[in-house]
């Protein structure tokens, strides 16, 4: 993964900020996997399971902490 | 999702930023399994499995971290 | 839930404030799950389950780092 | 539990911060289940299970985040 | 390992300050687990585990708020 | 445990920093399991375990947060 696919940490929104933590949560996955072809089959499943998907959650949660701070929570 | 549901983490009582801890939480559900016919038959399930409950109120304790320090813990 | 049960994040103690994050746990649970009977069945199972006991105590821990946070640790 | 068990978070040294820790997470199951006969022996299956220690020291890991910044890491 | 593998914290990107909190993600589990054919075997399982992987994408996020923190969230 | 064996959170460097947090992870083990030789035996069913190896890699990201927070994160 040598392209930048994280210059900033800083969004406009807390919405953007949210999306960015689910990116930060997928690319944890892909550095781990990288083939888009098993994490397609995974997807499948997991997507219908409902402890994984609360997993999931939890990590962009986690992310979400980090973006939050990062942007000083979006205070104006 | 192009819609906007998370225009700002600032609440007006801690309570009201529990319930967006509750909103984040299914949020970060959601992007990963968007079909509410599918959450709808998962929730049922988790919803009367006591791990997945607790799992789940783990995810809102974190998002509702991020929520109180964006609110200065509502301090007056 | 639409009546007021976290006015405040603020306690007189510590103690009094890892209640309240004991309190912000369950919580978390009757958000997902409202329904009295069922959460009484479920507790009856988790309470004698070791590995659930570790993880409601962990919520509690996640929910104390707020409540703890927001009280500036009780330091006088 | 009327009693006080908890009447500060600061401690004299590191040591006794981590030791309060896992007063702190010890608490957090007692409230759960309060029966003494119950949490002896769960105690002595969890104590010869690799997962269940693993997730008990990352309850104590928790809980010493909140007890360390209370004491300002105890820095001198 | 007593070589040096974590001279600082500090990271010229975001994007760089990630792939260290990958670094410590797997320094964690070499330190517990140093045998690198081991490793290789156990690699082939997890990766292709949906539950595994979100796991590991946790423990990368939790790094991942030191690592920002300690960068200042790479703010200008 | 009466002996001192975490005199302080201060150390020279980010890696001896990890290394401590590998300490807390142990010690907050070994508080709930004395015993070395069970430790031992549990010890090497975990280390060739994934799930397991990542459990125990998270405990120490949790702990490596408290000790770099403690070092204000080795920044010069």
């Amino acid at each position: 993964m040598s392209d930048t696919w994280l210059p900033s940490l800083i969004t406009e929104t807390p919405q953007a900020g949210f999306e960015l933590a689910i990116t930060l949560s997928r690319k944890g996955v892909r550095y781990t996997q990288p083939d888009p072809e098993v994490l397609q089959k995974l997807r499948s499943v997991y997507a219908n399971d409902a402890d994984a998907l609360t997993a999931a959650s939890q990590v962009i949660a986690i992310n979400f902490q980090t973006v939050a701070a990062a942007n000083n929570y979006w205070r104006k």
